[in-house]
């Protein structure tokens, strides 16, 4: 639950701009910014929209009050600062759901406003959409590699406070099963877990040494028989052997976080079948990443724990997109200096698919045009509208929405697309702009 | 400017695990948990200490209201749900002070409470530090690369949206000059900067095509000759000339932002400098990280612009601290299981340095026994007192002395622990624990 004021989450020059601009009539004009990916992070197939929720939320919060406007009045003229305290975005912004996939060149968002009232929102936009489809795009191979195993978001303590929260949210679009995180609990009901770390098996240590049973055995006592018991404290075997000896052979499950987790897991189960623990699951945990998963695919491991490597995007902790003015009072605009090209004029996409719903490529089109033709192939736009007026429209997608989208979204990727190995992205993007 | 409550921005099981204690003596025995780091990064020579104040701070939020014990009642006993209410954290916190550098095992922060009452901190203290000991890190490897000219945080959109502002918090500390970040600015006083994006002279275009000079004579109209233009939305070499004809001489900067940064660099000093503006700087920006900024050394740049590579810790987005409980009622316990082993028992450091101010160890001692002998070497301890009795000491290091604290560490590194290249530690990590 967070009330906070958003406006000064905002680059000073967004505010120079528009001091510039309201000069001039062009601080009016009605403007069409549009948010892209260049490319996809390297070897990437295909990316995961997530943060539009929170666009959402944050923009209802994005206003100047009087503590705002000091800051900024500091280096802005009075004329500045009184639009400023008038400042409601009264726009348009349609975009891709949470939970679509997206790729080079798709119009992720398109905000449709005045420059001032446009330009203001660049910063807030991106850094919602760059941290939340990051970790959204990284975490949906993780539960591709999982094969339909159960993930446990466990990765706040390796990210910013905040940007856990989100991490959290972002996971559960990308179908985690649960978050270590509470607030992302409280704020938005994903489903937490967690029981025990090793701190609380050494706690138990005394003059004698090490007491792993007392541990186990508090544990049971506050948290019940279908707790997860971390064996690897001391000694895998014997903690092994000291869980189902407190527990009983009805032990929910056991925890696995440092080591050869494949190996381990293997005799872990073999030792829990030979005790008759047969139903006692093994969670294992310890810098996995989408890759350490796939390899265990074939060990008797029953849920993951990720940490590191899914609040950091694997490798692409921001997503790369961008915020670019596209047109300006109906006319196509574009930076032209080297290497940074992109396409003027408002876009929006389809998305063609086969009759057995396996996705060929990504069109995008004006659209004044409408899409084109489909030949034989179906296809489905992917804007919905957002806001309209400055309101969010109703009956918008919840993250259940997102996350239901987003399963059958991966179904219908060409199987290329879903395997973890570098390549192009799944399906090519078409520009079909007249 | 920030009043949110923090205590949820902790994982469950450090709750649950609180549960389990309270039914045992346990959880009210004195414990000593500490955070270090047991690497560096792949190839880093050093890290640098960010964090500490905004944990002070967040500290200050860390209590169980109505609303909180709401959500964590759900899995929780009545009694552990009371505990709760009544948390306050009422223990000592000893640390690396802010722009300290620290080297693998250094005790950055060292947490002396009941192991409930410590237990509780892990994920948010960890969050901190890890991200915003990233960043500081890396940020001061740009400044190194720099080579004195000033370097502005730009990456707000390229991180989560609060990330950010510990970001610019975390740069200034590290020697950055100024931030985009205007929350940052607002909340930590941090110097902020910003002109002008693609957008503004793109806004400018009409039915006749693109109208730069209109953009630029706006822009110098509301923040006057001294500000900086943007070159390079289309030809760089019209867009200088456009520039110096609507300011003339004194304009006082351009900015490139795309293409051979270097080259384009040279050119543009040239032509700059053939127009009279001799004064005129130059500010680059666009994918820059330290290799680039060292790359560039040679080259007439003025001010460097920094965006995704600092606020992804170039390469590095987390520190990979840990937080561990090392002593339990005066004696020290350890993790045993496989490769994750450590040192038990409470430490402390100090770092030695020869006559001229380099450093050449870092010793790791009981607080207990005192330093060890410097056998003619200075002798610096490392920890400074940041929390009695659950209340921060009085005239704690300001931002301003972390950075300065910081300037003078980086001066007293070994020649080659300040170069880029991939190596050791600067400086080796003993220990002296008896």
């Amino acid at each position: 639950m967070t009330i906070e004021n958003t406006a000064l989450l905002t680059d000073q020059y967004e505010l120079t701009m528009v001091s510039a601009a309201l000069r001039h009539p062009m601080a009016h004009r009605p403007c069409v910014f549009e948010v892209f990916a260049r490319r996809l992070p390297d070897g990437r197939r295909y990316g995961v929209v997530a943060g539009t929720g929170r666009i959402l939320d944050e923009l209802s919060r994005f206003h100047f009050g009087e503590d705002e406007l000091a800051v900024v009045s500091r280096f802005l003229d009075d004329e500045t600062v009184a639009w400023l305290r008038d400042y409601r975005f009264s726009g348009d912004i349609d975009g891709y759901r949470e939970g679509e996939l997206y790729f080079p060149g798709s119009p992720i968002l398109t905000v449709r406003a005045s420059f001032a009232e446009g330009v203001l929102l660049e910063t807030l936009v991106l850094s919602i959409l760059n941290h939340d489809s990051a970790v959204a795009s990284a975490a949906a191979r993780m539960v591709s590699a999982a094969a339909g195993r159960p993930i446990i978001e466990m990765g706040s303590r390796r990210t910013h406070e905040r940007a856990a929260v989100a991490s959290a949210r972002s996971a559960y679009i990308a179908g985690l099963a649960a978050t270590s995180n509470l607030e992302a609990a409280r704020t938005y009901g994903v489903p937490s877990a967690g029981t025990a770390a090793h701190a609380f098996t050494l706690g138990f240590s005394g003059p004698q040494g090490p007491y792993e049973k007392a541990a186990f055995a508090a544990q049971i006592e506050a948290l019940g028989i279908g707790t997860t018991l971390l064996v690897d404290t001391y000694d895998i075997s014997q903690g092994v052997r000291n869980a189902i000896e407190v527990a009983g052979p009805d032990l929910g499950g056991v925890r696995i976080d440092s080591g050869d987790l494949g190996v381990l897991a293997r005799q872990v189960r073999e030792q829990l079948d030979s005790l008759g623990a047969r139903d006692t699951k093994i969670v294992v945990s310890g810098d996995l990443d989408e890759y350490a998963i796939a390899s265990l695919r074939a060990e008797p491991v029953d849920t993951y724990g990720v940490g590191t490597s899914l609040v950091t995007g694997s490798g692409a902790p921001t997503a790369g997109m961008i915020y670019k003015l596209v047109e300006v009072d109906g006319l196509p605009v574009a930076k032209r200096s080297s290497h940074k090209e992109s396409k003027g004029g408002a876009k929006t996409a389809a998305r063609l698919a086969r009759p057995s719903g396996t996705i060929v490529e990504e069109v995008l089109y004006r659209p004044t045009d409408g899409p084109p033709s489909a030949n034989g192939f179906s296809l489905r736009p992917l804007q919905i509208p957002l806001i309209r007026d400055g309101d969010p429209v109703a009956d918008l997608p919840t993250l259940a929405d997102a996350r239901d989208h987003l399963a059958d979204a991966l179904i219908s990727l060409p199987w290329e697309g879903l395997g973890l190995s570098h390549g192009d992205p799944a399906v090519p993007t078409r520009y079909v702009l007249g």
